[in-house]
């Protein structure tokens, strides 16, 4: 198995079922201290590196608080402040300098394979967290590590897996990402349903079916929607010709109560990468569905912190000491009663 | 008396007199932490989200300090970087998402009502620090605390004050809330000074005359300053048809030291939400007055810190605790010798 | 010797050669924190307020990095955010008000001696993160301690040193600052290389040749490189009339591989302020100067993160109960092992 302490996360390429296997379990073993059952100090005095060239709230804030659940603090830049890139420095000198502040580093960069190339700066493990289209692994296992839980309410695992993805198949990063980590499991049906314009790059198809996965590819939700899993993606206007055309197509590729009913399995888990439209003219994942119990888009959001405190204590080698710098909490929290 | 634990802090309105009696206590006890004689952890490994879609460094950084001197960390956003809300995000989505990452937020929100909305869709206590012009309430108790902290020093208390608010009354939220509050004591005396076209609007005046307090409706300072405060707020100009009637205004609505000694009394407390206008033609609170006693304008700014800790400590349920994680501090400060 | 405790750092100006000894001394204690061989908890919750008026990523995040190292938090404010300033609240008021919150302060501002006015109104330490065109303590101080420390391994001191300033000597900030403090030691040769247009100030070689120091003042890199130092500074482009004035001065100030074996002694180390353009065009210190061991920019950056450490110890006087509050580090970090 691959070794984690130093080493850098750049893609999901870069593991097998056995890395995989490892980080979803230290996940879960983060479970009480994100759920604050439990305090963890093992990273006290530690340094996180926040750098997000690009913003993003969601990632960045939950990079920044998944460090300090680990008892470490956050060093953060955020977007147009980074004045030395716009002075011509390069990732290489950047990183140089940045790593020699941090004990690890998570970024976010607009420009493919820049975190990569900062990576080879770097003194310290580099996490990445989103690079332009190319790849945003933590999000890919979280989704992963969502999947996973979700069906063992159902006695079901990875292997033999049924899951539909639906929307705009073609732009979506997440879903890309998550097939190629679908790849490592036996038996899984992959279902996509999108307009014929957004369809699936052949390239992810083929990784799937190369894989012995059965791929069914349709633009019909009826009939299609039976499964353990659907994973819907927005269909982003700007795709589009003109804002009719957009509608169009969003209307026949979104849920709402009244399809799920209609054409789902009585126990559908529904994820979404978020941000979600929830303006009415985007038609996206509908409102009505917010107290549906199969809604696990705000767990998927929340697992987010789980995968990411996972890979800062594997990178930083202390997933082994998680309990010996246990503490009690004694505040009040609503995740303690939930 | 209301519960503290687990509840949002919205309004001004939803506190009885037991409850800002309450929150006046603890911010009290507060107070040798936050001058640095004792250092408390109680919200160690606790987190923080300090969300700030309006820019606002004061107000931001006094709950970030807040926290921080009770133990705990915060993890903070600010401004236009809020990139999911842009894409239509509901605020219910957003609330969903980073209170399933902290333990308690600060919000600040351009909006009104916005923060309310937000606290619907959170899993953990909200504390609103100002949405647009409806409420701002840790302004509104830091500004009582003050008084009480202030009129202490005479033997007076809340009951019986007699307090002049000057300046433009119609748009300062903070004279409006501060009004409300005042309705939960008894005998209070109310001198409104300032230009016709700025009066206090007429639902506060109501307020206060229906709880029994005497109101005084003036455009004159002579005769009308003798009090226990003057809470002075700026006239902007913005709110004015030309500067020359701005300036015409603002030459008979704020104090110097020449009026303080001539109109006031000799103990007067002067008050101000800040930030105060220095430039020469704001003609706002003078400078002049920065040596004076009774200038209680920066220790109305540093109460801030001492309320806004007693808030997350009542939110999160340890005002009782704060003793048991007290420590010793061991790096030199000023505020231990002042 | 001046008094470290509760004073501001606003200037090279201030010290004398024992401060300066004193500085330097603290900074080595530093380097098993820094290095992350040890832990340090001696400013435990205390807070450190960085207010970047001006954005600078690298300054910004070494005054963060430093406090977090010594166990203290920082709350920051960064850029255009800085609302109340431009409502017309004075450097004072701010100053007044931030430091109510904080035990030390960290400021950067574009404005030439805003610092020491903001000073004048706070009640903690102030230190000066750069102001405009005036002063950057912290980075003569840094380059100060990475000539000794260099100098260390050819048991060379800073009494007796040769050292080269190349390239836009007219304009760069930092080699006034590290003039000023050269001019504490004894027997120092300067050579400074330059294009006429862009020589050093009068002022400051006279302050070196009126401390009986030798000065070669020069436009000719080769026979005049044989140093213990070489310090590069940028030559911006805007300086010029046009782009091919700049090029044609940009060639012939700068180092590259073949330069250095060509012209240079054999040990002789190379610094930059960073950040260095490594663009092309920009003919600034070459690329394939990385692996050459005597290129110390990137332990240069690092040192400032133990110069950092040191003023906080100090200005905070804590500096002598650093080891007792060591603790073990027990996470990984490349740091240990380098």
């Amino acid at each position: 198995m691959m070794k984690f302490q130093g080493s850098h996360i750049l893609s999901v390429s870069q593991f097998d079922r056995d890395a995989i296997a490892k980080i979803l379990q230290v996940s879960a073993q983060m479970a009480p201290y994100a759920s604050r059952q439990k305090r963890c100090h093992v990273l006290d005095g530690a340094i996180l590196s926040n750098l997000f060239f690009e913003p993003s709230t969601r990632t960045r804030v939950s990079f920044g608080t998944a460090f300090n659940l680990l008892g470490g603090f956050v060093r953060e830049t955020v977007g147009q402040e980074n004045s030395s890139l716009s002075k011509g420095e390069s990732l290489y000198d950047t990183a140089q300098v940045i790593s020699g502040y941090s004990d690890v580093i998570a970024m976010r960069h607009p420009k493919m394979h820049s975190v990569e190339e900062f990576a080879q700066g770097s003194t310290v493990p580099v996490i990445n967290g989103g690079d332009g289209a190319n790849e945003h692994p933590t999000q890919a296992l979280l989704d992963l590590f969502t999947i996973q839980s979700e069906m063992m309410h159902y006695n079901k695992g990875l292997d033999g897996l049924n899951i539909v993805l639906m929307g705009d198949l073609k732009h979506g990063r997440t879903v890309h990402s998550l097939s190629k980590l679908l790849i490592l499991y036996n038996n899984v049906k992959v279902t996509m349903v999108s307009p014929k314009a957004l369809q699936m790059p052949d390239s992810v198809i083929s990784t799937l079916t190369n894989a012995g996965h059965e791929v069914v590819i349709t633009e019909e939700m009826a009939g299609n929607l039976k499964s353990d899993v659907i994973y819907q993606t927005r269909i982003q206007q700007e795709r589009f010709a003109s804002k009719d055309e957009a509608d169009l197509y969003r209307g026949h590729f979104s849920l709402n109560r009244s399809i799920y009913k209609q054409y789902c399995q009585e126990n559908t888990v529904i994820m979404h990468p978020l941000p979600r439209d929830s303006r009415p003219e985007a038609n996206e994942l509908d409102t009505d569905l917010n107290d549906l119990d199969n809604l696990a888009i705000f767990r998927q959001a929340q697992n987010g912190v789980l995968v990411r405190m996972a890979l800062f204590a594997l990178t930083l080698g202390v997933e082994d000491q998680l309990t010996q710098y246990e503490k009690p909490v004694n505040w009040y929290t609503n995740k303690m009663i939930k």
